[in-house]
């Protein structure tokens, strides 16, 4: 518990104790929060480990984010560089290895801000699409930083239409080497990070041309910057691509390539190969190369999607029981602005949904663990199935915190929006995972073309996968509840999402269908559905996530205390998505309008419930103060003061400002030229 | 038409000609777009004037905002400073006053960021509040610059509350003199803006105590800097607030006040007085000081809200036809992605919405203007009506723009997310919109209370205003549209919209009345019913504005082809909005599944009807390539060459970062202290 104290979690200014308005939100619990923290963890040795690594590494200066939201561009760079570098050296001197089981917690505890990991995916690439010997070249090169690397794949006019890609790699026999170019702007590497100022080689994705045929996109390794000096090599050209919305400490290049040179070797050719005479050979499987993408997929989510989630949620529920705005009842003091309804509406759902995605993240890392040792074993069956759900499910919980987030963010009123809160920053940074690693649309659209292959096979008799088997089961129906209480059962509400979720997909699919039929192309046809099948993409993703809540519920083994508010939560989220998306459950009667106002009256009376825990429960999330980095969600609740004692910090009350002697001056004087 | 050539437009870059995928889209148009740009502008004549403002400004490199988008903080302060300098010589050189047409072009020709607008509400609320003896000391010295003022209004614990305010105005009247105090930390003045660093003078709202009683929040003239040397004055603490997620050019300020003495003539004592002896004195009706908020709220919305919405539409539809990006058939040419029925459906809404908003503005400009003239003939009857409007307005038309401007944003991927695109700085300003003139929630709900209260009016019979009397009308129904394109009747969807209205403040109403009658406390009762009066509130105005479109296009006196793309418009905002929000129509069967689907159909189509007009739909709105400031939304769209362009120019590559030298030499070097 020691960790859990708030003079560990205090920034190290003199402030009060805890504010009395959050400290009696606690000595109300219905549960114990330690517990619930163990349960998040999956159990106490993981939470004793991460809380160690944690506090290693906020204990060392070398990873303060103090100055973080008065740094300029340059200034976020290079401390996301000296990081990276002194992180190697952390790792050394407290014995952490990659493999390790604190590997996994030291992101979370440096709070992302840091260099080099592109750096990693190069790594990776190479790992996975490398022959041995490539492997036993560039790996031990990589790994002692006797290079850095980065991976250029984006093109400023290519993202997420890889066979688009127009930079070239030609072949040329008589030396034994490819020549790549940037044919046309549009076809200039932008985006990979690590590679506006700090690479030094990188995996540059090309059209291979070999005698005098293209064979698409390979892979080729090749050097941008000296080894000596950093100095660009010849024919290439690189820079920064400037600023972005956040992200600022990672320097996204730009790559242009006139003739370079790179020797055969170079292509990573695990998979194809192209001998000395320029025969292009192709073997084994490529299918292992979606796996990549898809554990990415899902491996982003723990840390860039519910952990800023989590995040938000514990700034803004904190801050709502420490500012008291205007009076419930005349003559009583201000009230704590959580008491009204509608902030209670605004956040706590939010707090759910983290629930609900952490839920489902452990969900799917199992899924993916089953799959990975299934495709060991060269079974290559559950990839569609998997590729389909990391896809459907990066879009939906990606999207769906990018919003929670901004609600929390806005829930803050002005305070929120000042840098000082951390929001500003959450927010900036939740909102590109809605972009990176497949644009959301691109995802849904994929998840729905699986879902109408299931559908269509499941009709026919044809074996699906258990997830989707309940697709060919819809019918007409009614839902059988007859009062508000009866909506608190999982099995009434799972079995609306999954009748809802059902009915979207072969709505969708016979819209397809009797477009095709009426004569219109096949293509045209799917383009006039997209709409509809990315909806459905989202609610069979929707459904499962609420399934797996409550299932997950069902199966809690803790204290009583635990499992009752996770229920509720669990409720919550599941009434909350009625609430929002009442079009879509009303459509065919399937829930009728004297249900939903029952609905309605459930989920409301849901908020006044949890609210009473809603402290405790973002406590369980165990953030310490300084990866909070918020003067709006500081354990001790000194709201006002940090604000103040942080402003002072900001470079802007540094000094009178020269606009003083300037503009200001002359204008107060009148000295300035004639107005 | 001069204006509208691409040379006029450019950045001053060696750049082709317009993008051929952008110009195709201009020789299609269904309509003038010249006489379009003049019929928003209302009036070839206001086109020519507004068009002369901009050039003025725009060729005056003082107003350059070329390098904004890498300018930290105190540049971005700095530069605004010395632009509101500036300006003041512009007027005079070109002979603008306050009252002369022009006067209105001023702020979007300078796109915002200017110092000294707080100094105008100092002025205006010293105009409306104080004696006319008050206003010939301060005014001229006001206008004349020979102070700079602000307005101390939000605390650090109180922003919305206004009665709540801490800080504290003492009357001593042995030295005729107010004390002023900031008694704890929550009281200090925190956000008014020119305060942090330019200001020397500010209106401080403080408790009022004189003999030994408290009379409320009143304004008092306070000195904080000199106005020799700009040090702060004997007992003012001010500075900063620091970073925030956009605004970074205005000094948003702190004040702490300790014994500030000011004499009993810097009370504004227009309404009240403290006499010397201490006597407090009230006179004359405070009710017009609600109307001068009223005013505020509307006037934000053109420049500050659908300002940006039609900036960021231009942006992301020029750029969604000229990125090409997969293939709609196989072996055809990569498609303009707007071509993509979902690109469509996330865009064209919005656009619609900016049409919709800009002809909702007019309207309630006429209204206030009405309303005006009637308060200076002593009659307050409308004000009320006012108030709902303005605070309901204000809460949909932020709330709906700033998710549009959001959804613009994510619409570009990733190079959306990159600051040249322009979309990140208006996103991140125009959501600041929501929280300040009064937060969102707090404004809907005063909306709501006073629809329950003409809800409650009209059905015993008393008379209410024209705007609201639907609500007694509501009766049980069902919409008669027989087919998809029977919905493209402004009769059938804006009888929807006012069924739907009415249906959720009835319900809204018979729940609270419920509540009470079952022994509930009328504040409980009142909380309780929150969510759902929100809701109401928004329907209302959604409705409202729906109803206001399909009116103006019935009146439009202009060419048939803009009357055509005009009605598209408005039948796409109207089935959007019944389309997204299908469960509040569905509810009680006004709309029935089957007709839902209908809706969705027609929905649909119009999608790819007005997709044809999109690119002249947002050229009308007529922005400058300078007032974009975007690299993908220029007029030319040549948006890869300009990306590259613009990033060439950002700090990161000024010179090889000093963490080479620091951190990555040493590193592969292998020079750094053992790892």
């Amino acid at each position: 518990m020691a960790l859990l104290e708030p003079s560990k979690h205090s920034q190290g200014s003199v402030l009060g104790g805890v504010n009395p308005d959050l400290a009696s939100e606690r000595q109300t619990a219905s549960f114990s929060v330690e517990k619930l923290t163990a349960c998040l963890d999956g159990g106490e040795e993981n939470t004793r480990q991460r809380r160690a690594v944690v506090e290693a590494i906020e204990r060392d200066p070398a990873f303060s984010r103090e100055n973080q939201y008065f740094q300029s561009q340059n200034e976020r760079y290079e401390a996301a560089v000296r990081k990276a570098v002194h992180l190697q050296k952390k790792m050394h001197e407290m014995g952490w290895t990659e493999t390790g089981p604190e590997f996994k917690y030291i992101y979370r505890a440096v709070s992302g801000d840091i260099a080099f990991l592109l750096h990693r995916i190069f790594i990776r690439s190479i790992s996975m699409l490398g022959s041995d010997k490539q492997i036993d070249k560039w790996i031990p090169l990589a790994t002692q930083h006797k290079l850095i690397g980065s991976y250029a794949q984006t093109e400023l006019g290519h993202g997420t239409y890889l066979q688009g890609l127009e930079t070239t790699a030609v072949f040329d026999s008589t030396t034994q080497e490819f020549i790549l170019n940037t044919p046309k702007i549009s076809a200039m590497k932008w985006w990979p990070g690590d590679m506006g100022r700090s690479a030094t080689h990188t995996v540059v994705f090309a059209q291979l041309y070999t005698n005098g045929q293209c064979y698409g996109v390979h892979p080729f390794i090749v050097q941008i910057r000296s080894l000596r000096d950093h100095s660009l090599c010849p024919g290439i050209t690189a820079g920064d691509i400037g600023p972005k919305m956040n992200f600022e400490h990672v320097d996204n290049g730009y790559l242009m390539l006139q003739n370079v040179r790179v020797p055969r070797e170079n292509m990573l050719n695990r998979f194809c190969e192209v001998q000395p005479d320029g025969t292009y050979v192709r073997q084994g499987s490529q299918k292992i190369n979606y796996f990549t993408m898809t554990t990415v997929r899902i491996s982003l989510i723990s840390d860039e999607v519910i952990m800023p989630l989590m995040k938000a949620c514990t700034i803004a529920i904190r801050y709502s029981v420490v500012r008291r705005q205007s009076k419930l009842k005349p003559g009583e003091q201000e009230a704590k602005i959580l008491d009204y309804q509608t902030q209670q509406e605004k956040l706590l759902p939010q707090l759910a949904a983290a629930y609900a995605f952490h839920f489902i993240n452990n969900y799917l890392q199992e899924l993916f663990n089953r799959g990975y040792r299934e495709i060991q074993k060269n079974n290559f069956e559950t990839l569609p199935e998997l590729h389909a759900f990391s896809s459907g499910f990066k879009a939906m919980v990606t999207q769906y915190s990018t919003s929670a987030v901004q609600i929390c963010l806005q829930a803050c009123g002005g305070h929120g929006y000042s840098s000082l809160s951390g929001l500003p920053f959450l927010y900036t940074k939740i909102i590109a995972s809605c972009i990176y690693e497949g644009e959301n649309t691109i995802l849904l659209l994929q998840t729905a073309r699986f879902l109408i292959k299931c559908l269509r096979a499941a009709s026919t008799g044809q074996p699906v996968p258990p997830s989707v088997t309940y697709l060919a089961a819809v019918k007409p129906g009614k839902c059988p509840a007859k009062n508000k209480l009866e909506f608190l059962s999982p099995k009434i509400y799972t079995e609306a999402y999954q009748h809802m979720a059902a009915r979207l997909v072969s709505s969708a699919a016979a819209k397809l269908q009797d477009l095709i039929q009426s004569g219109v192309k096949k293509h045209d046809a799917w383009n006039q559905c997209t709409v509809q099948l990315a909806q459905a993409a989202k609610a069979h993703c929707h459904y499962i996530t609420v399934k797996n809540f409550a299932e997950t519920v069902e199966k809690l083994k803790t204290e009583a205390g635990i499992r009752r508010i996770m229920k509720h939560l669990c409720d919550l989220f599941a009434l909350h998505g009625i609430f929002s998306n009442a079009g879509v459950f009303l459509h065919d009667g399937y829930i009728s309008g004297a249900q939903m106002d029952m609905i309605t009256a459930s989920y409301l009376d849901l908020l006044a419930v949890i609210r009473k825990d809603a402290v405790p429960l973002v406590d369980a999330f165990d953030f310490t103060d300084k990866s909070l980095n918020s003067a709006l969600g500081s354990y001790d609740g000194q709201v006002y003061q940090r604000l103040y004692e942080w402003a002072q910090k900001s470079p802007t009350n540094k000094q009178m400002s020269p606009a003083y002697e300037m503009y200001l001056k002359p204008l107060l004087h009148n000295t300035q030229s004639k107005l």
